[in-house]
Formats: structure tokens, C-alpha cells, sequence
């Protein structure tokens, strides 16, 4: 071939793993979304790309500047940037079709054209698990979004709190202050509490127009956090408006059938905010357990009308969606995952020139049953073999000589302690699964 | 909200399923996803976004009109269109810190915007396995990737025939012609015999400078077909080209190989092509079995130089790809997926107002068991609970009363046979289970 040579690279700020670490991330997937289903959510896997117009609804047309936008044809297009928007397109698509309340997860990739910097990528995944209503929904599924949070920790074995608050609290404190046209301004100002010190933020209250008193107030009011019972106490006290009074009911009313779920790690927060403006009433975040400063790996809540862009029916949801990406890079920092022992291979299988026939036979017959055996093909000598499954760190190789094949019963090595035996195949299956 | 409404609408040419359908897909995927790693592959999953210089490399950087290509700030970027440039541009990038040989499975998305029709879409699935050496490769990793293939087809439960040639006997037939410089046109033609009538063939083979014997005899070279030992007996006698002689010992040595690994579903056909020209040698095809008419669902073959245009490193390849998107459509169409018993609830939990906490904490111990209990909040009165399991098609609905709840013994109604029979959560996860 007498091409110019072109320097292999992948584009900045995309995200690749090596083997074994996305073995362990497709691990982290596949216990996701096992939970997904054992809760009854079902499957959807909308395109990647979608007009334009569908996408960027919510800005009413304009381009976001970070999303990947371009036009084939005449068509304009979009890259998703996140799996919210596909859903309600899909919803409002198939009202008539889909059983309500529908109840869907989504795993895949969403791309923002941001500039790359540290746990932040141009492509990442999410892993969104969501329940639409037809007109109402019942707070039972904020509850069981939240435990499905819990669960998905649970099953990654990793120590998790939920922070749950409602955005009805601060919004009826905001109408009693008569400031309920500047809500997202307060909103924005709040969420950010702790990232900015304190005074610039009651510095920026002021500018919206609160008093010395009524800033102190709404960041005390943000500072609540405890269970239930303490949260109501310290609340019920604070502030009469119906708004306000509503969101503290809500609270009470998931609270029951959270502990009804068997929720342990719920913690009333009213610091919890989330970004995104679409959310209207319950708002929750995921933490590793005691370390709410490294940031929320995981989040959710209620959105009273999904598909308002695409259909004048009501359809409330609720939904939660865990980070991976970033959840998988602090994992990685932590040293959760033990990489010497994660291997593709169970056992290699170690031949002779005059038993390779019968050793391809005996690869065939392990993987048969389910021991993921490999031949070493490439290597010639024995030497060479056992250098290989050495350097592959294998915990067991099947040695085949002559004897061996005659007698169907092969070596047993097993490569931590060197100890050898003789066994049949059902025998080794058994070893090996054990 | 005061926005005037969009409709919603995906993209054309577009794929997306409906929950069940989507559920039969996942789980096809799952299944060879299984094999794949059955059988030492490990995962990988490159961005779906390229440097359009790496994923345009093979056409010298010019665009390709199926391609999504596109510029973001001074990026010039692509969709990949399939997994094997991508795979090509990482083993470069990372051929100094890769274990070889390689064996790499991706199953992921890909794009050609080509004109939609039937069986065709812009964004589909491909399901590769892909075994890459270093300077050298086994004829081994050939059997073992015509294996791959017969063992996805029978985790489906999907009879499949596998036909296999070798690129080098139709090149070594050529060569002997004196019309090597011809050998793409040549193929081309013969890729399409059954497609076009035989004398439109023979015209365009006249075209390309071969005589009417010379048209004959490479044409019934094609339609050779069968076992190992009548493919050769019949080719042996044919031709002494050493490139010619060189194909057919590879295919008997494939044979051997895949005796071993108990392959049961080959057979040797020379009219098997492939369109892609970076085959040099082995190349292969699956069908469902008996109905080569209905066109391929997997294929592969070996290609020399994999990583040619990255790097000066020689890397020869095999690989196979099971066309999953085709492949589903093919089996929706044949009733392959029984809709009736697909489900994303296994059991209904039917309440009464005054045990609706302990039926939430009955749903969350039966999904703790493993079973996928759902529990109809949005229906209020038992019959409505009752008519939407029978909507949802159940196998199994458990009636939660008061006494149910006093003796921990719940009534499980099989919906099919009707019978009922009052059974602890343990029993009721067995039967359900069994």
C-alpha cells in the first residue's frame, strides 16, 4: 500500500476505555439495567439524531451552542443531548399505543460540544429510568423513582444518599416574599450556594430584590435537611402559603411509601434544586454516602408536563437518571475496581504439537460449558504457552499432553498456588465455576 | 405553556421499536453478546464520532455521500458507518499496550445515510467480532470466527448454513487469465450472478476481456459448492496457480480446524464474494439454512493488513458481523418472537385501599426475589386493578386482602387456568419462578 500514513487518533474530549476497563463498565451497565427491569421498566433505544426542530423545542428553534447540529440534504438535524427530549418525542408519538403509566429506561450515549475539562466529555452516557402519567400520576412513582435510585447503588455495592426536597417549598416561599416572577433567578442563585461564598450570594439575592431578612431566611430555608419528622417541624412553623404547604405534604406523602419500599437512605434536603427548569415539584440527588461535596452521581424528579412542545395532552412524570460516566470515573480514582482480577479468560489451555486437535476439541467442549477456555494458537512452544497465560495473568490453565488425551482426564493447574490435578472435564467445569 | 406545537416526528429512515419489539431486540443482542464473550472476546466501544481523516481514510479523504460529515468550530468530523474503521484506528493507537492476538467484540450503532428502502435503514446495529494479529495470524482465528458465527445462530435457536471460500482461488483462476489488473471488475460481476440474468454476466465479463470459454469456466469456478474433500477434488484438477493452490490448502486447513471445534453447518461455496475489497483470503456468509435466497445475515472474512492506513505495522485480521437490524426484521416477519408471552411484569399485585402499604412492601419483596411484581397505583378500585392485568396480559396476578396481609399467605391467581391457591412469598416466587 503506498498511502501517506494518518496519525491514529480519536476526537478531544471523547471518551474511550481500554478492555478491561470497559469490561468493568459494562458491568456497572448491565447491573443497571438489571435493576431497570426487575423494577418493570421496559426497554426504548430512540435514534442518536433527531430534527432539529424536535430537539431544540425547548429553546424555542435556537441553536445551542453545544450541540451537535448539521444539515444532509435539506434535512436539519441533530445529535441527541440527552434522552429527555427523544422521550417525549416518543411519548407524544405513541400516546395512543403505549400502556400508562409508561414506564421506560434508556441507556445510551448523548453528545454536548462543551469544552472538555476534567470528568466532563463530548460524548458520556446516561442511564435514564422514567414513568409518564396519562393526565395525573401518583406520587407512588416519585417514591419508586427514588428507591430505584437506592436499588441501582445497591446492586454496584456502592454506600449511597438520597437528598429529596421539593421545588414547591421554595416556590411558595418565593410567592410569599411577592417574588415569584424572579423565581429561576432565585433558583439559580440557591443552587449554587455551595460553590460561591456566602455573601456573594446574598449580595446577588439582593439584586433580585430581598431584604437582609428575606435573604437569611431563604438560605436558612435551604440549609434544612434531616428526616421527615424534623424537616416538618422546623417547616410547618415557617410559612403558611398553600404552595409552600403542598410541597411539604408531597414530601410526607413519598416519605410513606418510601419506608413502605423499604427506603433506608433517604435525607430531606432543601438544598436540593437541580438545574434543569422543566422540574416542578419532588427533586432528588444520589451522593456516595457522607461525601455530598464530591457532587451528585445521580438525580431526578418531577416534571408535571413531559411533552408540552408536541402535544396539548398533560402527561406529568417523574424520572431518575445516573450518571455513569462521571459515576465510573471517581470509581475508577477509588480503586473500586480490582483489574488483576478481571479477566476474558477463565482458563487457557495448554498443548502439545500432537494434542493441538484434541485441545481446539477440548477449548469447544469448556466453552460449551460456559468456562471461557482459550487455546493459545499463536504461541509454538510449551515454554512460550505458559509464558502466555503468565502474562495474562490467568488463574488456571488445562495442560494437554498425550497421556492426557488418552486417559480424558487433563491437568489442572491452578496458577496462584501451583497446585496440579488430574480431571475430567466435568470435573474441571466444576473447579473452575466453584 | 403558550408554545406553538411541533410535531412529533423521527427522523426518516430512522429505526425505532415499540417497547415489546424492543424488549425481542435486546434480548437477540444479549445472546450473542453472551457468545461473544463466551468465547474470550473482550468489549470495546469506540465514539460514534471520528476525525473524518481517520474514518475517510480508505476514499483518500473524499466524501463520501453517505456519510454524516460534518464541521464543529474548525472539527471536520463523521458517524462512523461501521466498526471496523473505528477498530482499525484504535489497534494503531494502541498496538503497544494491546495484548495480540486481539479479539475484540462492539456491537453499536452505525450510519449511511442512504436513500431509505425496505430492509434499509440509516441507523442500524452491527454485531462484530474481530480477531487481529501481530505480522502473523493462524488460519485457527478463521475457524474460530466461522464458529462464532454458527454458535450466535444457535444461542438463537436459528438453523443457519455457513458458506465459506477463499478470495485466492478466484484470484489465482484470474491470474492464470493473465487479467489480474481486471481482478475488482471480475468480482464485481460475479458478486452479482444472482442477481443478474447469466448472459447480462457473461456480456459484461466479454467487456472486461475474457473469452466464452474463459466467461464458462470461471462462472461454473463460482458455482462450485459442497464438502471439503468434493470442492477439492473437483478444484485440484482444475488450476496450478500457486495463489490458486494456496487458497484451496487454506480452506482444507480452516476444515480441520473447524472439525475440531465441532462446526457442523459449513459448506464450501466459491460464489461467496463480499463486496469489500480488503478481503484478501478467507471470506464467509450466513444464511438461514436451505434459504441462501433470502440473503446473507452474517459474513466476515480475513483481511492482511488491517491497520494499513494507520500505520507501517502488519496486522493481519478475521472477523465476522452479524447484521442484527436485517436479521430482526427477517424474524419479525416470520413470527420468530411470540408477543403473547413477552412481558415487562411477571406478576400483578392487586390491592384493596386498606392494604396498599403492605402490598408496596410486598411488590418490593417479590422484586427483591427476582420476581418483577407491579403493583397498578393509577387504578383505583379492584376491578379496574383486575382489568388492567388482564390488559397487560398476565401470567399471574396476587390478590393482597386483609386477611391475606393478617396470615402472610396471599392469594396467586393463575390468569391462564384460573386457579388459585393462598401461598407464603416464598411459594409464590417458586411457583412463579418454576
Amino acid at each position: 500500500m503506498e498511502n501517506k500514513l494518518i496519525t491514529p487518533r480519536k476526537l478531544q474530549g471523547f471518551w474511550e476505555l481500554m478492555p478491561k476497563e470497559q469490561m468493568c463498565f459494562s458491568n456497572l451497565i448491565n447491573k443497571i439495567e438489571e435493576v431497570f427491569k426487575n423494577n418493570c421498566f421496559v426497554p426504548l433505544d430512540t435514534p442518536v439524531l433527531e430534527y432539529s426542530e424536535a430537539l431544540l423545542a425547548k429553546s424555542g428553534g435556537e441553536t445551542d451552542k453545544e450541540v451537535y447540529r448539521f444539515t444532509k440534504g435539506s434535512t436539519d438535524m441533530c445529535m441527541r443531548y440527552d434522552l429527555t427530549v427523544p422521550l417525549a418525542r416518543f411519548v407524544s408519538m405513541h400516546k395512543d399505543e403505549l400502556t400508562f403509566p409508561f414506564k421506560r429506561y434508556q441507556i445510551g450515549k448523548v453528545y454536548r460540544g462543551e469544552r472538555p475539562q476534567k470528568g466532563r466529555y463530548r460524548e458520556f452516557y446516561q442511564c435514564d429510568a422514567d414513568i409518564i402519567g396519562n393526565e395525573a400520576l401518583s406520587y407512588v412513582a416519585d417514591a419508586e423513582c427514588i428507591r430505584l435510585l437506592e436499588k441501582c447503588f445497591e446492586a454496584l455495592n456502592i454506600d449511597v444518599e438520597v437528598r429529596v426536597s421539593s421545588r414547591k417549598i421554595l416556590n411558595g416561599y418565593v410567592e410569599t416574599l411577592g417574588k415569584l416572577d424572579r423565581i429561576n433567578d432565585i433558583l439559580i442563585v440557591l443552587d449554587k450556594l455551595d460553590k460561591i461564598p456566602l455573601e456573594e450570594a446574598k449580595l446577588q439575592l439582593k439584586e433580585i430584590g430581598l431584604s437582609e431578612k428575606e435573604q437569611n431566611n431563604i438560605i436558612e430555608l435551604t440549609q434544612t435537611t434531616g428526616n421527615i419528622e424534623s424537616v416538618c417541624k422546623k417547616l410547618e412553623k415557617m410559612c403558611q402559603n398553600s404552595t409552600f404547604v403542598e410541597g411539604l405534604e408531597n414530601l410526607k406523602e413519598v416519605d410513606s411509601y418510601l419506608k413502605n419500599l423499604g427506603s433506608k437512605r433517604v435525607i430531606y434536603d432543601l438544598s436540593i434544586i437541580r438545574g434543569h427548569n422543566y422540574y416542578t415539584s419532588i427533586v432528588f440527588e444520589g451522593f456516595f454516602a457522607g461525601k455530598k461535596n464530591l457532587g451528585a452521581i445521580a438525580g431526578g424528579g418531577r416534571f408535571d408536563n413531559l411533552c408540552g412542545y408536541f402535544t396539548d395532552k398533560k402527561m406529568p412524570g417523574v424520572g431518575m437518571s445516573v450518571g455513569i460516566t462521571r459515576l465510573f470515573s471517581h470509581l475508577m480514582q477509588e480503586n473500586y475496581f480490582n483489574f488483576d482480577q478481571i479477566s476474558e479468560i477463565d482458563c487457557g489451555i495448554i498443548n502439545f504439537d500432537e494434542t493441538f486437535a484434541e485441545s481446539l476439541a477440548l477449548e469447544e467442549e469448556l466453552r460449551k460449558n460456559g468456562i471461557r477456555a482459550e487455546i493459545f494458537y499463536e504461541n509454538k512452544s510449551f515454554k512460550s504457552k505458559m509464558k502466555e497465560a503468565n502474562r495474562r495473568n490467568l488463574k488456571y490453565v488445562v495442560i494437554v499432553g498425550e497421556n492426557e488425551v488418552k486417559e480424558k482426564k487433563y491437568t489442572l493447574k491452578d496458577m496462584e498456588t501451583s497446585n496440579q490435578s488430574q480431571l475430567s472435564v466435568a470435573e474441571i467445569v466444576k473447579t473452575i465455576k466453584g
